[in-house]
């Protein structure tokens, strides 16, 4: 039969079937009355899930450009940014704002833990002439499946005034994040992740200091320039042509988040990855984040001994049809990565676990049929008297 | 979040996504040449399911329509007919065939076992006068999950002039049906079952001699009228309005069939069953059918003592977004049906299993978590070495 996939990756996500729709709607006028409403109508909702008040601006990108729109807006050649890292995507940032000419300082910690705000304290302390312009941290990093301590880390800034920056790409809108009340100066996001749309999309939010570090940014930006941005959404329209038919499909999913309410969309979240969680213990198997720091999004399971992850994700998309991500870079093989979030039920993560268990099984590791299964049904039911299902 | 349900019914079954965005096409002429060819393409491709050189006529209706076809178009007002009953659409075309003016004999096998070929060839021994004109029987019977053996029914017949006209809605496709090998004289099928298209649509199958009765046929009949669709079929036309969505839809469905192939979608719909049957025993539940009788297509569980069919149904859709068919008549609050027909794969099952777990658990009924999963993951593992998944 056609390919019928269970996506369980850290983006692309499923996509609700009204949503796929969505992307098949006529073409408009980018430069129209209908451009201009749905426009204005995407930033109210994405105002609602970045919890801010201030401009969210909509790149046609991956989120990768909105990591490098920070950069080009904020860093200026010779700055000196701290780049706090705790796997690919903060080195990604690390990268980023080399290629725009910054020296970059790096505050690294072992991949599959989290960064300690104490730490990122103790550098500020250090930095007795503000010498750093802005700080980078990762919100959900992709890679190991770990969720930074936002909050905290910003806390730990306490009164420098380095722009503190976020990738919350893989994160915002399936975790906690408050762009306003944590103080947060630019916040990264992409469309493919919890906003349940197509790649194609990535969104950038500048709070107003951020937005005057941008007006004296001297790093070269056309397509990045916020500013540019800006002055086209007073009139309801973007500098360029825009992807619409990821706009008419985020006017879509905007709906059925306000719809289940963020709250909920958390609560959910963080009982999808429980499941993955228990399900993977109950079969023996290693996590590479501690429960403290584990993320709502993702899940990176170290893959048995003698037995390559790339092996198990092989057999779990040619047997059972179901697709996991690998890991990178030094993970390599030894781990794989169970997406759990945007568009993603109980019974989804259940399935998935199940041909875990069968393509474990195929891999000649000792697995008890339906043990996973179980222990995720056991969190799946306590989650029913809350809602769940 | 937006309702997003493991749907398994014995029809309508879940439709592949490019199905339907064929029915989103734009409308065509029915009177032009696209449709001329698209009528050929899908007319062919059913004569390959039907397994036939006989032409398949399509009608806008539901696959009732066709059974009221097959009566309207072979039975004359004053005629006798016999209809082996095993179930509710064994009834339904016995009253078919009565409000058609027709003299109805029945033979009846209780609701959850097959008809006995024996017992029909002794039925029809004893029309020595050959009064009856035609012998209905279904070849899957959806209310109870259960399948006969039309090939014995029909050689139980011996040369007695009767047709012999079978009601294939729900297994045509999923399960062995052979027209012209087993001497079918009418072949009644349906759009929402193993042909993984939206309900709208229904097939019908005569052989020249039932091309014969029709042509002496007496019954009023405009719409359901076999000999006017021959003749505009002629032409690559039809005689009224065709439902052109599921039309061009079929020809979609029908590439994927003939890429996965009629044996393996066979072999696909046994695993699917056998996996159902053992997980549901696994959890100490009664299957209403037998193994050497029981349908590919949908299984019939008895509800447990004590607890409602009806409750667990509603529990299965309200928590975990799985929808499953109840009995009708008097199978009904006890018995739930699990249908396993048209676009299922193995993981689809596994989750509605693991569903049916956590909902009897929410009942009361005592459930070990896991284990129908596992008996279910035995089955599919099994599977895998031929090719299944």
């Amino acid at each position: 039969m056609e390919e019928k996939q269970y996506l369980m990756l850290p983006g692309p996500t499923p996509v609700p079937s009204g949503v796929l729709r969505a992307l098949a709607r006529p073409m408009i006028n980018h430069r129209g009355p209908e451009f201009k409403a749905l426009l204005e109508e995407v930033t109210d909702g994405l105002k609602k899930v970045f919890r801010t008040q201030n401009q969210v601006i909509i790149f046609p990108s991956a989120g990768t450009g909105a990591m490098e729109a920070a950069v080009a807006n904020c860093v200026s050649p010779g700055d000196k940014v701290l780049v706090v890292s705790i796997g690919v995507f903060g080195e990604r940032f690390a990268e980023i704002a080399r290629r725009f000419g910054a020296q970059v300082e790096k505050l690294d910690f072992a991949w599959g833990t989290a960064a300690d705000p104490a730490a990122l304290a103790g550098v500020i302390k250090e930095d007795k002439n503000q010498e750093i312009k802005a700080v980078f941290v990762t919100h959900n990093e992709t890679s190991t499946g770990v969720t930074n301590d936002v909050q905290g880390l910003r806390a730990a800034l306490g009164d420098h005034p380095a722009l503190f920056v976020v990738d919350a790409v893989s994160g915002l809108g399936a975790m906690e994040l408050e762009t306003d009340a944590w103080n947060l100066d630019v916040v990264v996001a992409g469309s493919q992740k919890s906003f349940m749309i197509p790649p194609g999309l990535s969104f950038l939010c500048l709070s107003p200091r951020a937005w005057e570090a941008a007006a004296r940014c001297t790093n070269s930006r056309y397509y990045w320039d916020v500013e540019a941005a800006r002055k086209m959404a007073e009139k309801g329209q973007t500098p360029y042509t825009p992807a619409l038919p990821q706009i008419s499909a985020l006017a879509e999913s905007l709906k059925m988040i306000e719809a289940e309410g963020l709250e909920n969309i958390f609560a959910r979240h963080r009982r999808l990855r429980d499941m993955v969680r228990q399900g993977a213990r109950a079969l023996g198997l290693e996590l590479l984040a501690r429960d403290e720091v584990a993320s709502s999004a993702v899940t990176a399971i170290l893959s048995p001994a003698g037995i390559g992850a790339d092996t198990i994700r092989r057999v779990l998309r040619e047997k059972f049809n179901v697709v996991v991500a690998g890991g990178q870079r030094q993970l390599q093989n030894k781990i794989f990565r169970i997406g759990h979030l945007g568009y993603v039920q109980d019974l989804d993560v259940i399935a998935a676990l199940a041909a875990l268990e069968m393509a474990l099984a195929c891999c000649g590791y000792k697995v008890e049929l339906g043990q996973g299964v179980r222990a995720a049904q056991s969190v799946a039911l306590a989650g029913v008297g809350e809602g769940g299902g």
